[in-house]
């Protein structure tokens, strides 16, 4: 399944989430992730990013199961293209 | 068709594009919008944000035919919900 996460954490959060959701997604712009992921590592991602937020943290996910349901586009700089995308 | 937009610009444009995004979709997170928006209204939203957006600015956005093809799902403290998104 494709996904996208965004997440708004307090700034002494930010480094382990990106940490965290680096190691299942690509980092594409400040606090935005996204990629390929199978549903047990998507699982795995939100269990241990439960672990790193408190109360007033949020995480969105967004799932498609087919990449090619999502289109992309891009307006002005791309922080971090993922060519693979399509 | 439904969208997610999120824009990563510098604090002195970020009031504009509030504003901007507010007027076609949902806020959800910070700088982060979705919501059901036509083509048209979609294609505006594009030429309005580039009007107020510099080289070093990104605004990335998601579409989908269908918001069904979209799943949602919040980690923690959703800021604004989009009840009816289903």
């Amino acid at each position: 399944m494709y996904v996208i996460a965004v997440y708004d954490v307090r700034a002494e959060r930010t480094g382990k989430l990106l940490k965290l959701c680096r190691r299942y997604l690509t980092w594409i712009q400040n606090s935005v992730f996204e990629g390929e992921i199978s549903p047990v590592r998507l699982k795995e991602l939100k269990i241990e990013a439960k672990k790193l937020m408190v109360d007033e943290d949020s995480l969105i996910i967004f799932s498609s199961r087919e990449p090619r349901w999502l289109q992309k586009d891009v307006i002005g700089h791309e922080r971090n293209s993922t060519d693979n995308f399509f």
